[in-house]
C-alpha cells in the first residue's frame, strides 16, 4: 500500500487522509499541533524524519513549510505540488507579478517598498502620494494596503480613501515593520526586490461577487476543473459557497484558460484554488490557494469525486475522477461553535473537526445538496434567514 | 466525544468507521483477525475489557459474538441493535418462525430434527418422504435443504428434486451431523426444539429477481426506509446491485410495513436488511441481515445519508439523516481481485478494503451514479459486457 506523507494536520489533512482510505491508500501526518484534527484519519508524527521515512510520496495541507524541505533527502522530487506555488500564494507580489506574466487579469497593485533592507532594523516605508496615485488607473478610487507575506482573513489590513488618508496610513505601517522583520516567513527571504517588499497597495475594486475555480492537474499534466464556485463572507471569514455557479461560458472558459495557463507554469500537481471577483470590468484574478481549499467542500456531496480525492490521486500517480457536479449543493461554515441541533438536520451532510470551540475558528461545514436550484433554495431557507451558525 | 465500540473489524467496521468521523464520533473495533480493514477507522482491540472500558455504546458488524456478551458489565443495556436479532438471524428455523409470527409471507418450511439430541454424538437425521412433501403446499416442486446454523454464499446446501433424491440426500446430512455438532453456534443452543433442527428443509421458488429493504430504526423509534434494491448473484455471491428497483406502490408499501413489524418487535435500534424474492405469487421473505449489508454499499453516493451514517447515528443515540435516493446508482462487488485499471474509472466511486486477494473474496465495490437509468446504463455498459472485476 502507498503511504502519502501530508504536511500539516488540520481539517483538511483529515479529509484528504479519509479520502485516501477508500482508495486503498494510507495518509501519515507531519503536525506540531496537540489533538491535531487529521489525527482520526492517519498516524501523526511530530519528528519530520520519521515522518519522512514512513512515506513514499509527499504533500502539504497549511502554509507552514520548514524552509528547506525540498531539499531534505527523502522529499526531494517527491512533493506534489512543488514547493515554488506556495512560496509564490505566500507573497503577495510575487503572485501578482505571477498573474500579470501570464496575462492574467488583476486590480492595479505596486509593492511598497522600504529604505533599507528590513533586516537592517531602522527601515522606514515612506508613501509617496505621487507613486500610489499616479500608477494607478483609476487615481480616485480607495486603495487597500496589506502585508505581502502574513494577513490572512482580513487582518493587517489598511484602507486609504484619499490623500489626506496617507500621513496615519504610513505611521500604522511603520509601526507594524518592526515585528514583520522577526515574523517575516523565511520562504521570501532571499528573494527578487519586489518579493521583499513588506507592503502591497492595491486598488480596491467593487465587485458583485466572489468566485472561485478549482482545478486538478495529475502527474501525467491531464488537468479537470470543478463547476465555480459562489462565495460569500462575513467579517473576512467564509460563511457560504455555492456550485455550481451561474457563469456565462466566455467566463467559465476564460477561468479555465487562466487555470491552465498557472498549472503548466507551476508545473502542478494535485488541487489548485483561484479566488476571483466578478466587476463591471470583467472578471480579476485575486488570489490563489495552492491546495484544496474551503471554497471546495462542497465537492464531498456536489460531484462526482471530491477535491480530497483528486488531490490524493494526482499526488499518488492515479488518473483523476470525474470533477462533474451533482446537481446543486451549498455549503456553509460552521465558525466559533456548534450546537447539538445540527445532528437534527436530516436532510444535509454534517463534517465536524472534532476542534475545540473558539471564536472565529472553523469548527466544521454542513453541505446541502438537491437536485434543482429551486429545491435546494427551499432546503436552506432555514439557514440563510438567520445566520444560525455563526459566532 | 462518543465512542462507539464496534464488535468486528471488517469492510463493514471500516465502513461504519469512516462514516462516524464527520460526525465527530469515534469508532474502536474488537476483532481478533491481523491487520484487520477497520483498522484505517479507528484503534482495534483483542482484548474485550480493554475494548469495553474505551467505549461507551456497542454495536456489531459480525455474526461472531461471545455468546454471553450482552451479560458481561459495560455492555449490559449498551449494544444497539440488542443481541436477539442476531440470535434470530443465525437460525433459519427461528428467522422463519419469526416471519410466520408476523404474518411475513415466506416459503413453505419445515425444521429437519434428529432423532436424538446433537450432543449425544449418536443422532440421526431421517428424511421421511411424508413429512417432506406432505406439509408442503406445492408437493411436486424441488425442496432445498439448508443447515439450520450455518453456512452462507450457497456453501452446505443439497438440493432435492424428487422422492427418490431422499436416500442420497439423507446420507449426506447425517454425514455432515458429526461436523456440526462440533461447529454449532453457541448462541443456539438451549433455545427451542425448532432452534435445535440441524436442518431446514424450503419449497424451492421460482423468483424474477432478488431484492433487499434496508431500514433504519433510531432509539426514540423513528424509522426510515432507503429504496429498494434490486441484487444480482454470481456463484452464490453478491454480483451488484442496483437502486433505486422498479417497484410497485403496493410492493413498497408492504414491505415496508414488513421492516415495521420487524423493527418494533425486535426493539430495534440500527440498520437492518431484509432480502425477498419478487415471485409471480408476490414477495416472498427471505432471510434478514441485523447489520449494514453488501446490498446497501450503493447508499454512500447514491442517497442523502448512507446505510453506515444512519447506522451510526441511531447508535449513537442522534436522529435519523435522510434516506431518499440521489440519482439512480449500481454497485458492484469486487470478488477475488482487484487490478489497477480500477483507478482509471474516472465516473465511478472506489472503495478497496485492503485485504489481502483470494479467490472468492470481497475486496472492495465500485459504485456508479446518473441522474437518469439511461445515463447510468450508457456507464456502466463497460461493466456488464464482460463481468471484468469478478474471479
Amino acid at each position: 500500500m502507498k503511504t502519502i506523507g501530508i504536511l500539516g494536520g488540520g481539517q483538511l489533512g483529515q479529509m484528504l487522509g479519509l479520502a485516501a482510505i477508500p482508495l486503498g491508500i494510507k495518509c501519515i501526518f507531519y503536525e506540531q499541533a496537540v489533538d491535531p484534527c487529521a489525527a482520526s484519519a492517519g498516524k501523526v508524527h511530530k519528528n519530520l524524519n520519521k515522518f519522512i521515512e514512513e512515506a513514499d510520496v509527499f504533500t502539504y495541507e497549511f502554509e507552514n513549510i520548514p524552509p528547506n524541505i525540498t531539499d531534505t533527502p527523502g522529499i526531494k522530487g517527491k512533493l506534489f505540488p512543488p514547493l515554488k506555488p506556495l512560496k509564490i500564494a505566500a507573497n503577495r507580489c510575487l503572485e501578482k507579478a505571477l498573474f500579470r506574466k501570464l496575462g492574467i487579469p488583476i486590480v492595479e497593485w505596486l509593492p511598497l517598498t522600504a529604505n533599507k533592507p528590513l533586516k537592517s532594523g531602522d527601515a522606514k516605508i515612506n508613501l509617496d502620494a505621487d507613486a500610489l496615485y499616479q500608477t494607478m488607473s483609476s487615481p480616485d478610487s480607495p486603495l487597500i494596503i496589506k502585508t505581502t507575506t502574513m494577513g490572512y482573513d482580513g487582518k493587517g489590513q489598511i484602507i486609504v480613501r484619499s490623500h489626506k488618508d496617507l500621513p496615519k496610513a504610513t505611521r500604522t505601517l511603520n509601526k507594524m515593520l518592526p515585528s514583520m522583520q522577526t515574523n517575516a516567513s523565511p520562504i521570501d527571504s532571499g528573494s527578487s526586490s519586489i518579493a521583499a517588499a513588506p507592503f502591497i497597495a492595491e486598488q480596491m475594486v467593487k465587485f458583485s461577487r466572489e468566485l472561485s475555480i478549482i482545478s486538478a492537474r495529475d502527474r501525467k499534466g491531464n488537468i479537470a476543473h470543478y463547476p465555480i464556485t459562489e462565495n460569500h463572507h462575513e467579517n473576512g471569514i467564509l460563511y457560504s459557497s455555492y456550485a455550481p455557479a451561474s457563469i456565462t461560458p466566455a467566463h467559465q472558459r476564460q477561468l479555465q484558460e487562466w487555470m491552465e495557463k498557472l498549472l503548466k507554469h507551476l508545473s502542478y500537481v494535485g488541487i489548485l484554488t483561484l479566488e476571483v471577483f466578478d466587476t463591471s470590468a470583467g472578471l480579476l484574478a485575486n488570489e490563489m490557494a495552492p491546495r484544496v481549499h474551503n471554497s471546495g467542500h462542497w465537492t464531498l456531496e456536489g460531484s462526482q469525486t471530491s477535491q480530497f480525492e483528486n488531490h490524493i490521486r494526482a499526488v499518488a500517480g492515479l488518473p483523476l475522477g470525474s470533477t462533474a457536479a451533482r446537481g446543486y449543493s451549498k455549503m456553509f461554515n460552521l465558525v466559533g461553535r456548534t450546537e447539538p441541533r445540527l445532528t437534527r438536520i436530516s436532510d444535509a451532510h454534517l463534517h465536524l473537526y472534532s476542534k475545540q470551540p473558539r471564536k472565529g475558528r472553523k469548527l466544521g461545514h454542513i453541505t446541502y445538496t438537491a437536485d434543482s436550484q429551486n429545491q435546494l433554495k427551499r432546503k436552506i431557507a432555514h439557514m440563510t434567514r438567520h445566520k444560525s451558525f455563526y459566532s
